[in-house]
């Protein structure tokens, strides 16, 4: 690519999604700043629910966007090469048939390890120490002790193990459990002790004293936790999901906390979002509810334009590009 | 002492403690099956809220007993020579003054370090995300994300750096905190990154992101953490009390927290327990309560006299004893 060529970047955000996801005049001009001589490379235009889409197509050679139009995207972007997404999962997205074979797409996984580790770490610590039973009883100003033992020498089965599920890993490891992980491959990796491909997922759920769902939304992780697996868990089990919903029957888990027959759980995603206020799930017994901030850094969208201007100097040099998703595996 | 004499060891315990520190008779006689050729040397008496202490301690060589008579201890028990507690903390029985100087105090610490450990991994990284805020949200059914920045990089201020202040040292450790302790000496000890003599705590307390509160309750710690010290803290700082109450001045913690001056707090011990049902602590805003249980195993019985054992073969062979508490400092 000609050095002196400039090329046209379109950022889009959309208000729904929270503040923190927002590409703002502000974090762009901070980025820019920190990213001097690329930023001179780019002329910018920024959306905003996709108001000025149909004119910055046009033009548009690079994009940061988690909602690009679909429809005859080829014609109506002639230049566009690249597409950023500002989530890692791409699921809404999928299946990938509107992407045209030479327009990258790049996903913003690897940003969200470091809060999942942190996030897992607090829910398999307070699950195993019963705290939601001890702070539904404070609720009632009534004194119940509950004594557990310490997270160590426990197993902890991790579903999916990519940035997510290698930070819930490593989070189980601090506390000195044992890390069964299960992938599509079944091929070892770190920090797990053991890996099991996920067609043997009927064989390790029944070792678990907490399962954590990291797992991206796929056709083959879509209902992957269904009544007749969760019930595969022992009663003194506890189940994390910080990946996507879809991938475990919240019904079959409501009725297994309500009956006693799992011991706790922690939701970091549903579907939809925001949780509608009559949900049942708010008032399940020994369920915590986060409203998806498990794996989200305030300093996420600064973040994630760090690593856009790296991997915008791999695509001036014509490298390949970092975070590719797999168009056949969907992420 | 001849190898052949047999010694008469006396077992009290207290309804109103929580089960898990009974010394039932189940509990002493797997202790003895673990323990065979000791348990051999013992003749020993089960006493439950006093109810046989006087005759026993007629005879009684040795006793574990948390809350032993002290009016005219010597003359009531003329042969006993150790007396062993089933807590940690023996602050209920300071002064020592009531203490003949040939009667060995021991305590239990060094038990609860691997609870405490987990129990404090769990507050930090609870009260770090927020949690309780959001389970507040909850249970309003309220959508109510709050980001926050991982525990790594931020500050831990350790209050007493014994067995549970190491323990809580090392879960800070573990998240990435940097851990400060706050000792009666001042010298340096493990995991710690830096340590501060007590004389010195003004100036550690505003570094502080977290604070927990470890230490034994003596003189020099009742009211360390007054409203003045309290004040010392950024607003964005939470506090822990895993150690004793009396050691934070908790009308003016609650006060902070009413008003936002303080981000959030985990209390795990009172005065009085139960915490009576009407006490305001109970629906402090971003307040947890755990009922004193941050620092137990429910194995905690089994590993106390597995200790004991262990510690009476010291006995025997006339060797110093561990966990002898020093009457001057109270712990």
């Amino acid at each position: 690519m000609p050095a002196n060529k400039i090329l046209h970047l379109h950022l889009e955000s959309f208000r729904k999604r929270p503040a923190l996801f927002h590409l703002t005049e502000e974090r762009w001009r901070a980025a820019a700043r920190r990213h001097r001589a690329a930023a001179k490379r780019l002329r910018v235009t920024m959306g905003w629910d996709s108001d000025i889409i149909g004119e910055a197509l046009k033009t548009a050679d690079v994009m940061i966007n988690s909602n690009p139009p679909r429809d005859k995207l080829r014609i109506r972007a002639p230049r566009l090469k690249w597409i950023q997404t500002t989530g890692a999962g791409i699921d809404s997205l999928l299946p990938l048939d509107w992407l045209p074979g030479d327009i990258a797409l790049t996903n913003n996984r690897g940003a969200h390890g470091p809060k999942a580790e942190d996030s897992c770490a607090m829910a398999i610590s307070l699950l195993n120490a019963r705290l939601p039973q001890m702070m539904a009883a404070q609720h009632n100003h009534a004194w119940q002790p509950v004594y557990t033992t310490p997270v160590a020498g426990k197993t902890a089965v991790v579903i999916g193990f990519g940035d997510l599920g290698q930070g819930a890993g490593r989070a189980a490891k601090k506390l000195g459990a044992r890390v069964i992980a299960v992938t599509r491959s079944g091929k070892a990796v770190r920090p797990a002790d053991a890996v099991y491909p996920i067609s043997r997922i009927d064989r390790v759920l029944p070792m678990a004293d907490f399962v954590i769902v990291t797992a991206p939304l796929t056709p083959q992780t879509r209902n992957l936790l269904d009544r007749r697996r969760l019930d595969l868990l022992k009663p003194e089990a506890a189940l994390v999901n910080i990946g996507r919903s879809p991938v475990v029957d919240y019904d079959a888990l409501r009725e297994k906390l309500a009956q006693g027959t799992l011991a706790g759980a922690l939701l970091d995603v549903f579907q939809p979002e925001p949780l509608p206020d009559n949900s049942p799930l708010w008032d399940t017994p020994n369920l915590v509810i986060t409203p998806h901030v498990s794996c989200d850094d305030p300093r996420y969208v600064d973040r994630l334009l760090d690593f856009w201007f790296e991997n915008f100097a791999r695509f001036l040099a014509g490298k390949r590009l970092k975070n590719l998703v797999d168009r056949k595996l969907g992420y």
